[in-house]
């Protein structure tokens, strides 16, 4: 399955294989995965996207595999097989162990069948899980 | 907004209160909120997800702040709003700081951005996310 | 919450009145709910919308309550709150007593669960399940 | 396409190969499908989903047969291929005629654009559809 | 993946080959792409949505290549690979440039991001973007 | 609804202040609209999207207007009703017309339509569909 071709080194432009080699050289491997060779038929938003991920997953008030944890469950609820895979390889590399993975799973199921009873309900926000008003002098929404 | 009418104690059935009163004990708190009201109509399915819910979000190789954290992330990918604020209120009660939340949020909507690029490219797995091939003598499947 | 204003029978077009009163003929009432008056600013899908969910929803191989159950699923699935709301109450006139909407909403609960699971495994596809190869000189697709 | 290995008989736990012989008995077949092969790497959820599935799936107000129209409907929006395909080899066997499966599939995707059109005009719900007022004493939510 | 085998001519009903035909004479092309043959286990809904699909796509206040982008920015955020590679080789015949497929991208992953945001963060609408009060008489809903 | 509070020019840090104040100016207008209040609690998050949102919004391949319309499409099927509701007004203000708006619905509407089959018939993609062969030396995905 692909819809545009994937891009060797040869083929990328010299803006795409920039950050192919920035990828290479902050991951410390020679493997540019398929993602960023489908991507680089647009540098403009291959470079957007490496750039923000890299500061997105720092460390900082959560750690990078909590933060890889995070980003496998957004993903599976989006339905991305892909992305699925691939940060679920990237968990691993980070720390993930067979037991953080199948409560990760857990947490995931859990909150899809919930998700789903409290649609299918149409269940009202408690008021105490709202936030305070908002300040005075700000146009009311609903 | 409300499929169903929330359940008052009096209102809800001998097996419905007395989950509303294990949630009570074990939260400790006389708040029920809306969701178990709700969901009070069937106490079989109320009992089976309040029984799931503890063993899933106990203690583990995952602590419970991770899992709420990871529980936010489906449930707004889900697009749950009742359970992305009475989620976000949990991981609040469990330590989660704004910083925290700022980050888990900055992750989801990475994932968003990358799991829609990821599908409008059609990019296929690669060969190295894959799990090793299955045990000999099990059925072929894609 | 209302992105165009729901329509008068004064402020329809011609076309949009036609279908609101075939409406109220069909269904023997004289109320007119929302969807088909947000709808009315675009008389030709309304129409459409009108004339096919006429064809879908009448009794068939399967009932029109079961039909009833399984919009209620989609809707729900896809998050749909309007959706929920106004097709709970059509399920509820057409015969839908507590104890089905309370299996329904377990069948859709436990869906959701296993669909998260087998997306967030990857599972593929057992062969068994797959349909007989097509027929001899088509294209072979993946 | 895998995240982790199907576990053969001989690869999983004892935990695990108790469900699967469960699966054998109850199913009277010796097939084990891929979705409780990849999900024995985790015995707890294994046997929490299989018990919980037999319970929601059994006759009661709704036939088994329409409760995997329901589960059919909610998996395809939900979008996971795996729990279609399956599914729709569990209702086969059940009595799904071809012309009940193409009833089924026309009201998913009559439903699919109607969630559509009723998101992105924001229509607001009937007060008619709401649940009547809930009972004194409750906060009050939206 | 096939839930369904796909038909050939032959293994077509008359009613199912007269679509097939007149898709070939609309088109220009003898080539009947897989969706339509799957399809035609269901001539009646084969039928309807081909016939509205050529409505919903003709000319008119969007041009055709318009349509074809947001066929593919909805296709993309449902999750539907099928539907993202016919439409993206539909919106290239149409005319799409690689430029064109790089910015429909860019923006589909600008939305998923924010989409994410605001759900998250459970962002009320702001009282300007709302429709005018509906017209007097109306029942009031929320 | 609300999981933060909204914040006012006075509560809001310096660095958000200064993106309230370039929004103004960018667009002209006093009125800064909730999504980017609530997003104000992450300064980092607010800048990182206002900055990409009008590099990627801004007149290309494709012009302002039929990209208010991708994402348009794009929000309502991600089911986030504060983004359908912003960027309708926004498409309003760049000359979405009625009809438009009205044929734009129409094609989402027929897109979730379809996905909703293909997804459910596990429709496999058409050769043709699929990009050409990687280069040579790319390691083989699915």
């Amino acid at each position: 399955m692909a819809v545009l071709p994937l891009l060797s080194d040869e083929q990328a432009s010299a803006e795409a294989l920039a950050v192919f080699n920035d990828i290479r050289t902050k991951r410390g491997t020679d493997y540019v995965n398929n993602f960023w060779r489908a991507l680089a038929h647009d540098p403009d938003e291959l470079k957007s996207v490496w750039e923000r991920l890299q500061t997105v997953m720092a460390p900082g008030a959560l750690d990078p595999l909590v933060k890889e944890l995070i980003y496998i469950a957004a993903s599976a609820t989006n339905g991305c097989a892909y992305c699925v895979h691939s940060h679920t390889a990237s968990a691993k590399s980070k720390g993930m162990t067979p037991e953080m993975h199948a409560e990760l799973l857990q947490v995931v199921a859990m909150a899809s069948r919930t998700n789903a009873l409290a649609v299918a309900l149409g269940v009202p926000v408690d008021e105490r899980f709202e936030a305070e008003p908002k300040a005075k002098g700000l146009e009311r929404g609903r």
